[in-house]
């Protein structure tokens, strides 16, 4: 299919051609091929216009705490009230392994063939800044395709929750009782950017999870993560982080969820701060992509390449200062 | 004074002719002239092999917290038991303003005129990441001295936490009793680096200093931010995050903060992580100025200056994808 077609299909196919186009645009823009690229920004440009109307949902958590169930559950029960729901996912182990855990559709068993969701695993290589890449641009052709529910899921491991919480309207992490036990699971980066914490298999041990709630909260509170209410008007509402708990496999709090995510977007678009964020991480994601991009011609300069071993190992044995280094090493690149 | 004037004056120089030095040395790396620069880079690199020996302190608190009084009646401490100490600051407000609030010799009284002491104000304009460069340069400087305490100071503001966290070999985070209510001071990047949490002022309400103890006793726990323990072997004892008590106007808290300085070091040093900590600062300070380095350059160049207001508009409006926006400007820069 050429761009065109897949525009169009996208736009304005019916199921089953969509459903294609969607398919073969999504590989098209993780293509390595510089034509191919080429032709991935000129379809994404063409389908722009048609995006940005999806609520954006992040959700990640470690894996055992019922991701799979959770969003087969939500995805199913959001389809049912006449939602279109697109997954994607970023997993940080197919940048190293090549191989993708997450997205299987085999895990989502009756979500998979639901003719009003759509499921694409995660891109299987690249650094993780390019598989985030993808995935951003994955979310754009479902909001294109008039999906309006995009939820995009990690693991709780490396930078990959901060991947997701920049492409994001609502970042959740999902956690299991025994949080103030499990220190692995509160981590750097993840917690600190939760506007809803889940604290999922709740039924398991309700004592552990009411415990968990509250420390949480607590901990929450005196992090004082999320935006400093002062900067805020009087008039002017913020949404403030919650934790839930939750039981997936049995349904219970799904609707409680889908109800405060309903309440963040109301309240976030009424304040601004939902079209701020966004402004602010599609800022975010071209300087991040430039630094990728300069930081790879870098690297890939033939004397940047000769002389960076020495350099580093005289750097790291204190023979050599690292500014200088660093303006060395900046020195041969531009003499060419 | 000749590079070469100035190594031996800081090397091998009297009181008098090592300060001058050292007051010379400091003015020509912060220096933009690039002829300065080139000196400064030879200097610093014949100075590297008499680097390294101190241990270097971080101290980071908000304005009021009590900074000087405790950087001075520490000091005092330690120059009367025969160590050296230099204190250098980071003032992040310099790097908007041009002024330097922090670092004034006056608000250190005693220390500013021991012998043993070293005090340079923060570098005075620049970006952050090139004023963190400067005191980074500096306390080489002060370490090829003889210096063997180097003190680097922050205001809890902005990222200098980081730039200081990035350069030190403990980060210690001053606090006020009224933690617990002061949401303010707890701030993500502040809390979560550090290896001590001292809270100053204690005696003012001792019953809030014991609480905010507590509380960020348990919410250093519940982050669980400093390494994984899972990853030390058996036999390697682990530095965990302290808090401690103190009141430096009273001198109380003064002595057993530097005990713990002690164990931190022997600690770390025992098992390795100093010097690991240590390195990866180097590469990292290496690869940070790269970065610095090649947007700069990016950002001046002609045609990139002339395209980026109208592509970072489409960006904001939703005109442009981020990822495409990234490669039209990249390709301008390499078009030349």
């Amino acid at each position: 299919m050429t761009p065109e077609q897949l525009q169009e299909g996208i736009l304005h196919g019916n199921a089953a051609v969509q459903r294609r186009a969607m398919a073969k645009a999504i590989t098209l823009l993780e293509s390595t091929r510089s034509d191919h690229r080429t032709l991935a920004d000129g379809l994404l440009t063409a389908l722009l216009p048609y995006t940005g109307k999806a609520l954006r949902l992040g959700i990640s958590g470690v894996p055992g705490v019922g991701k799979s169930t959770f969003i087969e559950t939500l995805g199913m029960q959001l389809t049912a009230q006449g939602h279109r729901v697109a997954v994607l996912a970023i997993d940080p182990s197919s940048t190293v392994s090549g191989g993708s855990i997450l997205g299987d559709k085999t895990r989502m068993e009756h979500l998979s063939v639901n003719p009003n969701a759509y499921i694409r695993p995660s891109p299987s290589s690249g650094t993780l800044g390019g598989v985030a890449e993808k995935t951003r641009e994955a979310m754009l052709v479902c909001e294109a395709a008039g999906y309006d529910v995009v939820i995009v899921e990690t693991v709780g491991v490396g930078q990959s929750e901060i991947a997701v919480h920049g492409m994001t309207d609502m970042y959740c992490v999902l956690q299991l009782p025994n949080a103030g036990d499990d220190l692995q699971a509160i981590k750097k980066g993840v917690m600190e950017r939760a506007d809803l914490v889940v604290i999922n298999k709740a039924d398991i041990d309700p004592h552990a999870a009411t415990r968990a709630e509250a420390q949480i909260t607590s901990s929450l509170r005196l992090l004082g993560m999320h935006g400093n209410p002062d900067n805020a008007s009087h008039n002017e509402q913020l949404w403030q982080p919650k934790v839930l708990q939750m039981s997936a496999l049995k349904g219970e709090g799904v609707e409680r969820f889908w109800q405060m995510v309903q309440r963040f977007q109301m309240l976030q678009t009424r304040n601004g701060r939902l079209k701020q964020r966004r402004e602010q991480q599609s800022l975010a994601w071209m300087w991040e992509r430039i630094d990728a991009g300069l930081k790879q011609a870098f690297k890939q300069h033939p004397k940047v390449q000769a002389l960076l071993p020495d350099i580093q190992a005289d750097v790291v044995a204190g023979r050599l200062p690292a500014s200088t280094a660093a303006r060395q090493l900046l020195n041969a690149q531009m003499d060419g």
